[in-house]
């Protein structure tokens, strides 16, 4: 008993993950009747991120410009490259302030079961830019799953033939 | 370490009720690396609801026409009018299926605190449309908290004034 427009735009946020049908037919009627200025922002926060955003040159992670913020802090230090499955792993990584050196995102993690293989994970890059850049060690900071771990060796191998220290937390 | 724009939108979301910060953050994520598509919809179904959506003239419920689709049932028994406070009532009771009369919606519950009164409630709308149409029973569905129980007293005080019976959900 929503109106067409309200109806398609709880059918919108029910195709959000976590979010369920009743609450994105909450959510549809409080934007548009109470916080229209929200509603509006979002619809253009949402056009312009899926319009721009891209993946970084060099570490893949997701940028509006060729290169990502990190990749082009000159004072990084190249000699370390961490290696993680999401974007979500550098916002927790920089935010723990620990770490000054270089990242390469997979967007995922080895999965043959979802046709994910090391093309998907876009391990060339990977294996080229620990060439590019004066790296001496890869740190493995994919996830503690049974795919995460696989990964983590597969990448170890791929690293260890180009006599480079690998590391795992 | 979110690019300005995925930041942007993260911080969109975020805006959102119920949603929080790292929810917010891995929303932007997928919508943007997994799912353009769901993210372009979303942010088109947003815009036109926002830009079409309004209130109908004679129920007050959420509508991009001047009457909602129940308004301009001509099938519904314009001798009950069940009064709710929120467009998802009105979702609940038509899903339960046994009603088959007119509603008005009020967008709240009197409460002085909040400065909510009889005017942001439209009761003088309320009031017109008793007259308007030949309402024999005003059913009371406000929810049962004390804002929710003290606009129901006040709008049976003044429905019977009208003469007209008042029921209570």
């Amino acid at each position: 008993m929503l109106s067409p427009l309200l109806d398609n735009l709880a059918r919108a946020f029910g195709a959000l993950p976590g979010i369920g049908r009743k609450t994105a037919q909450r959510l549809a009627i409080h934007l548009v009747s109470q916080k229209p200025e929200v509603a509006r922002e979002l619809s253009d926060a949402l056009r312009e991120a899926v319009d721009q955003v891209g993946h970084c040159e060099q570490c893949r992670n997701l940028t509006e410009e060729p290169l990502c913020q990190l990749c082009r802090d000159v004072k990084r230090d190249d000699s370390t490259l961490c290696v993680v499955e999401s974007p979500m792993d550098v916002v927790a990584i920089e935010a723990s302030g620990g770490y000054r050196g270089r990242y390469f995102v997979l967007f995922g993690r080895l999965s043959p079961i979802d046709a994910v293989g090391p093309e998907q994970l876009h391990l060339d890059s990977l294996e080229q830019l620990v060439t590019d850049l004066p790296v001496e060690e890869v740190i493995l900071a994919t996830n503690l799953t049974v795919e995460g771990e696989a990964t983590a060796h597969f990448i170890s191998e791929m690293v260890k033939r180009q006599g480079i220290r690998v590391s795992r937390i």
